[in-house]
Formats: structure tokens, C-alpha cells, sequence
């Protein structure tokens, strides 16, 4: 591994900026990446003769040819430009989306034009490494030993997370394909069937290792349900947060678990699972003899940005094996705020004490005194990362990282030969770094869910990793940022006078203070109680700061927007909904808020005084919105009263 | 659609060339696919206030994060150089890899500046079109219409198989859904459970019509094994060729439906699936009432590119649903060979008579005098891919697009309803273009297995399909390139004189005339007739022509290898091993025979003079590469006598 300095990052200087500002920077590297390897190619064996010579590429049909690329690759600007999003802009405040790191872009071309196949080290003899040196970085920034875990870079969070179930499942199946196996059932404790479904991850692991020095590994692995076929009914529950991402809806199905064997976690006031109606749910699961296949975790949801009590449920399986002798898998889908955990680390990749971790927030500028971060919780969560099982982590989220960059973390290497197309390596294996053995080539396809896959990828994320290091100063700062702004924003929302338009009178309502980046945010009329018309209006704003109504590239300001339901919240929206003013009936009603979600992720506002000229552009901008919807209202008025009119005459 | 012109393309024009021949439209092309952004950064809201002034830009900090990120592109690039592949050159016939078109890696690079991700339109207004453009050409190459069918990128073959896989294994399981269904079951014709596994895929994607119209949909999709989970041992069996790529073992496990269930269907003398054998194991399933969830033919199998019989598989569905009452579903795995399917079709996306094809190859210079592709039966198997209930087929392997993409076609859209996470639409939509309705926005990820993607990748697919047309005049001509030379290269393998090193006497055996472009073939010492040395002799080889020995960027030549064994191939193998002199016996006694494996993608040697050349060239390399294993051998063997010398005394 590269040493990767600590010497100040200037954040600005890792983007091309909101007006391509580091531009002569990014063409230069962007020609060199091109003609690094044009030079490569032409310097491959110069003494060949010319197959196409300089007459040839003056030819007609030849000409004809170039031409006829640059009309495709006109049309394909102008499709682009007309259509895209500013994702670079600090006008753009929706999705997981800002400008991505220069570095990465840059090493993505360079990459590509070698165009390596992640698949297997021989046709990617480069950047198969990069990529396992990538996962490194990430098993580290979790705090897991990375001698004995093991990361890939998928093409998504979604896999990533079909890749943990996956794991999951087939764990669970060995101690039943052991007890199947002559010979291997020996090695079982005298437990029941269903007792051997609440072995812990780590008792299973250990038999691997038994079974191979036996001789008997791969004949059991192939009683499991990779051999046998999944019997959906027999394998336990996956507990879920019931504000589930639908990839574990698609993971049940696919992974033929079937959905009906989700049993929904609630979340509490602050968008979190509830701790203590989990506690509920797992200890009545362990009373009625139903086995718990795995508990998922949430570090960074998808619609608020809430950071799951990671400790307290590492807590509950401890409770749960030392009190019954029941334990699960666990599973932490973190693909939003994964890279956070580079934000609790120093130098030396330890984990810093919390006060100390404030402190020197504030001493070195990380964060400006008048925001703390995080919450003691979400602090307590991210540092029991290192406990669960796997982790699933995008890069191409806040890991700024162009797409498609997701990755999986696994705590114990091992348990790749559970999905392993390989043949079953002995014991000594284990200790590499890699899933392979020593002088034998890596072929990653085996080993993960998906086949061919781009070493560019790897190369984007490894060159990214090298200049932004996975600690406090470097992903550390650059998420603070974020941050910083979300808490800025929420305040400054929160804060603001009421608007006037035209005879209504509006407000802005922000939710609490995030766990993360995530700002959810609405515009009421304040004499409205109804929640629908609230809805309505909201639903309008987002159509007008958003592509519905239009190219993006004209609009003032661009955001995101979702639903927060009953069905995925049960009634913990109501909180917001009575913060603005409706009544608990009310959403009992309607039982949906409509709201604008704005992840924030640029970099572009960190400073106070841009930050308070951006709040004045952004409250003109918000005045404009209002104003349209206010004419489009009285329009439609006017008609519904104009034909009203005509029918009675 | 844009119009595609059918004006005469200049393949050597497609590509950047293997001395970078193109270097300079590449570079002229590059530095535009890039200004365009640049330009459409500092043109949005050009009136926003500078957040990075240039003052900023010369700071300590900020240069110094510049320049560590150009350091890091620089180590970067030596990685690179040092170990990559040198696909673009002649000198490597190994892997599905040669030079990628220049159209695509552009389009590439120019939508990655906008990094839009192709889960949902609102994250890529542009790309998600393109994706579908993209998918809809797939389609019409393989002779689905276009209106009903659907197609989409995915991250490769093993995905796309994965998610083939998914579909069939959800629609066989709908009718026993329906049977749990109070109302639904009257839909059913009055048949036995066990016959309700044997509907053919057409009437089961009848029933969702019908179940729509009824509104019972959504409530029996979720008693199908989505919902309830699978129960492997009732699904039926998939039968895939005996050669099976690993990937179909990955997605029985994945899919939880269990490697047991894989019936292995016997390969022939060509490689390709014994019609007679798998007619023999589908009706034994069905006498022993077994039902089959599907079976995969494959087109263009990893290791000898052969062509598996489709039409007599479709006559065979056929014959079996009139005889019996019994269908299956089928799958094609054509992620290598799929793109050739474009060498039969006209201007008019008619797939061209036999007779008339031939003609046309001649005439137009297609094909030279002495090369005839197709063979007949090859020919009635692309005809046959339009009767396919899905293909997988892979742009980055001869559809010369950059690593990671693969797609999926399915001739029936009503097919994604089984998978998807939209609600259900009614009727009506189907005979939409895309899996939404009107006025929705797209959300590719709710269709499909993967989430986020690239949309950068659709932009590559789709350029290169509008630059090189999907018929006769586009790729076939570029493939058609490879396959006069695969066809030029066996011939002089075949005939070439021996090859006279010291005292050693080495000739070269090539496999008969390949179905498609893959070219198998090994050295063997004449006077030799241990097969075991004779592998050991090809090994050494294939590591004196790859990364194995040393930086491929020195060799003079490169190639891949593979190992035919008995358990993939039976006893065909022997044929090839006989041919080359080995008895019958001792096929027997090793069942594995390694060989050097040549897919020939390159267009460079396409003209028969530069073919001559290069093959003179190629021919000196083999006696160098000769030369130096008869040196290791010497050397090992005076190691050994000299040992023994020393023990002696």
C-alpha cells in the first residue's frame, strides 16, 4: 500500500468545481491519461509493420467513418446537455448526487483504456490488486483486521446486499448439511435440528475450518441450500427496519427466501429501528422456536438519513447467545453513509475517543463552532461497526466516486468458501489476503456474486482512496462539509421568516437536526389544515425544482422528494406533522407526508459567508417557486369559476 | 431512433488502432467529449458568484492536493503499463478481448461527466433512454418485436443469466400460486398440480393479463416463490449444456434453487449439446413426471465457441407441449456469440435466405472466396433465437463496447411483472415500449436485478449501435473480420510443416473449423504419445505467452488456455487427441486435454497479405517459444543427471 500522506487536503481541489473551475487542471491529467496509453500502444513491439497506413486513413469510406463518430458523439452531447442534472452545483440538493472526485474520473479513463475485466486477474493483471487493495481500505476504515476480512468493490449497494444475504443463508445451512454428512455430524454439539439454525456465525466459521482439515468441506458444502435448494420454510426470519430499502424486498425474492419471511423492525421518533421494540420482536421469535436468519441494520436510510443503533443490537445478539443460546447474522446495509466511519478515524486508523473527537473537530477546523457532530449515538453506532458481520458500502454515494461503485466488507474471510467457485483451499489459505492461495491467480469471479465487472472501477476508487485518506483529514473533511451545511440549512429553514404571496402566507418546516447529511424539508400555507392540499403543494414544489417541469439546466434550484408513510413509519411522521401545525387527526387521515429531501453533499458551502449568500439566493429562488404555484392555483380558480359561470348562463 | 445510414463503414476507422493509429481524431474527439461539459458547468447560472476564486486556487494546500493527485495518476499509470494487456494488438488472439470501439469509450467518457445512474430516469434523463434504445436494438437483432419485447444492459452475462434465470424460475411458480388463490384458481385449466409446473410460458403470461384485468395480481404474485420462498425440491430441473459456464451453478445456488436440480445435457463431437441425447433426458423427465423449469442453449461457449443446436431445442419445446402437454422455459446464453446474430440481417432487419447470405458475403467482400460461414446448421440457430423466451448476450465481448456490459433480452415484456417492484400495471401498458407507463418516470432498478448502474454504459452501447449498425453492413462486417481470420489461422495451423528444435520434432494441431471464431489448437513433440507430457508441453507454452512469465507488454506473443475434460466433454475430446496421435487408451487413462484457446476478435488481419505476414511472423515466435522449453527441459534434465551423478558418487 501506497503511504498515504497527511498533509492538508484542500477540499476544493479534489473536484472540478461548480464552474469547472480546476478545468486546465483536469484537461491536462485527462490528456495525459489518454496518451499515456496511446504511447503504450504504439510503443508495443514499434517493429510491426504498419496494418493501416496513412493512405488508407485518407480514404473515403474511411473519412466517412470518423465523420459520421463525431455526428453520434454530437448528438449525444447535445441528448446530455439538454437533459442531465447539475449534480456539481450547490443548486442541486436532492439525491446522494455532487460532483465526483477529479482523481476518480481521471483513473477511470486512464483505466479504461487498458479495459480490464475485474474478473479474473488474468485479464486484469493490474487492477484486480487495486481492487483488493480498495476493499482493504474499507475493511480497515471499519475497523475490521485486514488480515482476516476481506472487501470487493460490486457494481451497487443493491448487490453488495444480495451478496450479504447470500452469505447469510448458505452459513446457515452448513450446520444442516453437516448434521446430513455421516461423518461431519460428529462434529456437531448434541443440539436439536432447529438449535443448530441459532449457531453464531462464528461457531460456524470455525467448522470450515474442521471440515477441511477432515477432508469433508466441499461434500457438506454441497448438502447446503447451494447444493440442495433453498426450502424457504426451514431457514428462519431476516429482520428488517420497516422502512426497508426495496433491494431487501428483490433480495428475499431472489435469493428464494421469499418475502413473507421479512418480519419488519418499527422505527422510532427519530427514524431509527427501536431498539426496544426489536428486543421485543427477537425475544418473542426466540420464545416461539423461530430462528432469526439475520437482523440488516441501517446506517444512513435512504429517505432521512437515520443512523440505526448499530451497539445496541451487536448488544441484543450478545444478550440473545449468552441468555438462550440464540444467535444471527448481522448485516449492515450502510451503503449511503458508510464512508462516514473515516470521519471517527486519526492517522494511525484508530478510532478516537468522543470527546477527543469533538475536540479536535473544532481545533482543526473540521467543523466551525456552531455545529456538533455527531450525536453520542450515531458516534456509539459507527464504532460497533467493526462487530458486524458484513457491511455494504458505495462508493459511488459518499464515497464521491463516478458509477456504478459499491462494495461489501466481510468480517471473516472464510466465509467466501461458503459462494466460493473455487475449489476449497486448506487452512494456511486463510491467512492470506486474499481469497486466493499464493501464486495462483485471482479470480475474483469466483469468489462474488457477479462475473466480468470494470477494473476501471477498481481504479477510480483505489486512486481515490490514495489521495483522500480514509481518516479525519481526508473523507473526514470532506463529508464534514456536508455536514456542516445540513445543519446549517436545517437551522436556517427552521429560522426563517414567514413568505408572503400574493394574500397567502407560507412557512418552511425542516425536520430534526439529521443523524447524517440528509435534510427533509416542506413548504406550508399557513392557514391550510388539510394535509392532502399540504401534500399537494409540496408535490408541486418538487415538480418545479426538479426535471418534471422541464430542463434541469434552466432551473433555479433542483432537489428530491419522498413520501414518509404509515406503512414504513407507522406514526412517527406525525411529530412533523404537528411541528407545522396539522393535527394528529389529520395524519391519522392522510396517514402520508409528502416532504423534499435533500441529501447534502457538497462541498461547495463549508464557508459561512457563501453559505449565508447561498440562504439569500435560495430564499428569492423559494419566493419564485411559491409565487408560480400561488398563479397556477388562482388560474385554475379562475377557470373552475369562468365555466362555474358559463354553465349557469 | 435515429436513422442508422447504411453507407459502407471502414472498420480499421472504428477503432484507435494497434499503433494507435487514430490517435489523433481520438485525442481531437476526447478533449470535446470533455470541453462540452466543461463549458456546460460554467454556462449554468453563469451569474452565481465565484465560490473558488483563483486566488484560492493558488494556495500551498490547494497545489499540493493537485499535485499529489497527479503523482498518484502517475504511479497509477506505471501500474498499468507494467502489467496490462495488450488486447488491442494482433499479437494477442486469447480471451473475448481485442481493441473496443472508439465510439463507445468516447460516448463513455462524455456521459460520465455527467455521471447519471441509470437505476432511475430522475438520476438520468438521458441515459435511461439510451438504455432503452439500446435494449430495443438488441431485440430486433434477435427478431423479437420490438413492441412487445424488452431488453436492458446489465453489468455481464452472469448477471443477465442470473436474471433469465429469476424470471423462469417466478413464472413457473405463478400457476401454483394461482391454485392457492380463492378466486384465481378458477382461471386454471382443470389439471393436476404436477401439470400446472409443465404450462408453457405463453400461457402463463396469459394469466397476468388475465389476473390484472381481475385485479388478483398483485395478491397472487405474492404467493408465487417471490413471496412465499422456494421450495427447490418442487421447481423442476434446469438442464444446461455439460460444458456449463460456472455461472449457471452460481445462479442455481444464488437463486436457491440448488445445484442437485442442474441436469447435465451431453456435448457432441462439435461441442455443441447432443440434440439426440437431450431429446432422450426430456422425455425421460417427462415418463418419470419430472417437470423442467427451463433449458439453456448456449451460443458460443466459452472454450470452443461452439454453437448449440437452438431450432432443434424450439422443435424440440414444440413437440414436446403437442405430444405431452409438457413445456419448459429457454433461456439462451449468447453472451459471446449473440452479437453475430447482426452478420444475417439486411438494411431492412430481415434475416437474410441461406443461399442469398452466402451470395451477399461474397459479392459485398463480407467474406473472401475461401472462407464459408456459416455452416448450415449454425445459420438455423440464430434463425431459431427469435422463439427464445430470453437471450443474454454481452456488449463488452463482441459487441467491442469497454468492460462492464452485458444485456438481457426477453421476447415477452409481460415477463418483468413477475419480477418487478412497481405496482402492477393493467393491461393497457403492455403494449408500451418500456416496462412503465405513460407519463411515469422510469425506474429501471425496479424491473431489474441490479440498482444503481452506470448511465455512462448506455451511452457507450447506444453510440456504438447507432455508428455500427446491428446487420450485414455494421457488425457483421467487423466480426466478420475475426472469423475469416479464425478460419485463415486453423487452416495454417493444420498445415503447417513441422518444426525441427535440436534434436525435438514439434507440429501444431488445430480443432476442426470452428462454428464462430474461436480457435483451439496445441504443440505437440511428434515423437511423444504420453498425453500427460503433452499437456505439461501446451502449459508451459500457454505460460511462456502470457502474464504468467513476465510482462505481457515484452512478449512477442499472447494467448489463453483451457483444459477439455472428460467431465465437461465426455469422450469428444479424444477425437482431437487422436488426430494428433494419441491412442484412445490414453485420452482414457489422463480425460483431460490442455489446449491453447485463440477467440479471434482482432479486425487487423483481415487483408490476406497482412495475414501472410503476420503469420510468418507468428510462425518464428512458436520456434522461439519451442526453443526455449526444449532449453528448460535440457536444462532440468542435466540438473537431474547431474544429481544423480552426485548421489551416486
Amino acid at each position: 500500500m501506497i503511504k498515504q500522506s497527511n498533509s492538508t487536503i484542500n477540499v476544493d481541489a479534489l473536484f472540478l468545481g461548480p464552474k469547472s473551475e480546476n478545468a486546465t487542471f483536469f484537461r491536462e491529467m485527462m490528456e495525459y491519461a489518454i496518451c499515456e496509453h496511446l504511447h503504450w500502444r504504439s510503443g508495443f513491439h514499434p517493429e510491426d509493420s504498419a496494418l493501416i497506413t496513412t493512405v488508407d486513413r485518407y480514404t473515403a469510406d474511411y473519412r466517412d467513418t470518423l465523420y459520421r463518430t463525431e455526428g453520434i458523439l454530437n448528438q449525444l452531447s447535445s441528448k446530455l446537455k439538454t437533459t442531465s442534472v447539475p449534480w456539481f452545483s450547490p443548486r442541486y440538493l436532492g439525491h446522494m448526487n455532487a460532483d465526483t472526485l477529479m482523481i476518480s474520473n481521471l483513473a477511470y479513463v486512464m483505466a479504461m483504456m487498458y479495459n480490464p475485466n475485474n474478473c479474473a486477474q488474468e485479464a486484469s493483471p493490474t487492477t484486480t490488486h487495486l481492487e483488493l487493495e480498495a476493499g482493504e481500505d474499507l475493511c480497515r476504515m471499519f475497523g475490521y483486521d485486514p488480515d482476516t476480512s476481506w472487501g470487493h468493490i460490486t457494481s451497487g449497494g443493491t448487490v453488495a446486499n444480495y451478496e450479504g444475504l447470500w452469505v447469510a443463508r448458505n452459513l446457515k445451512t452448513l450446520p444442516l448439511a453437516m448434521a446430513k454428512h455421516e461423518q461431519a455430524r460428529n462434529l456437531l454439539p448434541n443440539i436439536s435440528k432447529q438449535a443448530l439454525l441459532n449457531l453464531s456465525p462464528s461457531t460456524v466459521l470455525d467448522f470450515i475450518d474442521q471440515l477441511k482439515y477432515a477432508g469433508w468441506f466441499e461434500e457438506v458444502r454441497a448438502l447446503t441450500c447451494r447444493g440442495a435448494g433453498v426450502e424457504s420454510s426451514k431457514l428462519g426470519k431476516l429482520l428488517v427496519p420497516q422502512s426497508k430499502h426495496y433491494s431487501w424486498m428483490k433480495a428475499m425474492d431472489i435469493l428464494g427466501m421469499g418475502q413473507q419471511n421479512i418480519v419488519q423492525l418499527p422505527v422510532n421518533q427519530q427514524y431509527r429501528t427501536d431498539t426496544q421494540k426489536m428486543r421485543a420482536i427477537v425475544f418473542d421469535l426466540i420464545a416461539r422456536g423461530e430462528p432469526i436468519l439475520a437482523i440488516i441494520a441501517v446506517v444512513g436510510t435512504t429517505e432521512t438519513g437515520a443512523i440505526d443503533h448499530v451497539d445496541s443490537l451487536i448488544q441484543l445478539r450478545r444478550e440473545c447467545e449468552q441468555r438462550y443460546g440464540v444467535s444471527f447474522y448481522i448485516h449492515i446495509d450502510a451503503a449511503y453513509a458508510g464512508y462516514a466511519c473515516a470521519m471517527f478515524l486519526d492517522e494511525e486508523n484508530q478510532f478516537i475517543e468522543y470527546e477527543q473527537l469533538i475536540h479536535r473537530y473544532q481545533q482543526e477546523g473540521i467543523f466551525p463552532t456552531d455545529v456538533i457532530w455527531p450525536k453520542p449515538e450515531v458516534y456509539r453506532s459507527f464504532q460497533a461497526l467493526k462487530e458486524a458481520d458484513s457491511i455494504t458500502v458505495d462508493p459511488h454515494k459518499v464515497g464521491f466516486i463516478p458509477y456504478a461503485a459499491g462494495a461489501i466488507c466481510m468480517k471473516d474471510k472464510r466465509i467466501v468458501d461458503l459462494i466460493s467457485y473455487h475449489a476449497a483451499y486448506v487452512f494456511e489459505s486463510v491467512t492470506e489476503k486474499t481469497p486466493s492461495t499464493k501464486n495462483q491467480q485471482v479470480v475474483l469471479g469466483a469468489s462474488i456474486m457477479e462475473g466480468s465487472k470494470s477494473g476501471a472501477t477498481a481504479a477510480a476508487v483505489w486512486a481515490a482512496h490514495r489521495l483522500v485518506p480514509l481518516n479525519i483529514h481526508g473523507y473526514g473533511k470532506v463529508i464534514a462539509a456536508g455536514i456542516v451545511t445540513a445543519n446549517w440549512l436545517t437551522e436556517k429553514l427552521n429560522q426563517t421568516e414567514s413568505f408572503s404571496i400574493d394574500d397567502r402566507t407560507f412557512k418552511i418546516y425542516a425536520m430534526q437536526t439529521p443523524d447524517f447529511h440528509m435534510v427533509n424539508f416542506m413548504f406550508k400555507q399557513i392557514d391550510n389544515h388539510n394535509l392532502q392540499q399540504q401534500n399537494q403543494l409540496n408535490k408541486r414544489i418538487y415538480e418545479l425544482c426538479s426535471f418534471a417541469t422541464g430542463r434541469s439546466y434552466t432551473n433555479d434550484f433542483l432537489t428530491s422528494s419522498t413520501s414518509l408513510s404509515h406503512e414504513e413509519y407507522g406514526d412517527n411522521p406525525a411529530i412533523f406533522c404537528q411541528q407545522a401545525g396539522f393535527s394528529l387527526d389529520e395524519w391519522q387521515r392522510v396517514q402520508s407526508l409528502y416532504v423534499l429531501r435533500a441529501a447534502i453533499m457538497t462541498h461547495c458551502l463549508r464557508d459561512k459567508h457563501h453559505f449565508e449568500h447561498y440562504w439569500q439566493e435560495l430564499k428569492t429562488i423559494f419566493v419564485n417557486k411559491l409565487q408560480q404555484v400561488v398563479d397556477e392555483n388562482n388560474k385554475s380558480n379562475r377557470l373552475a369559476t369562468s365555466l362555474a359561470t358559463q354553465q349557469l348562463a
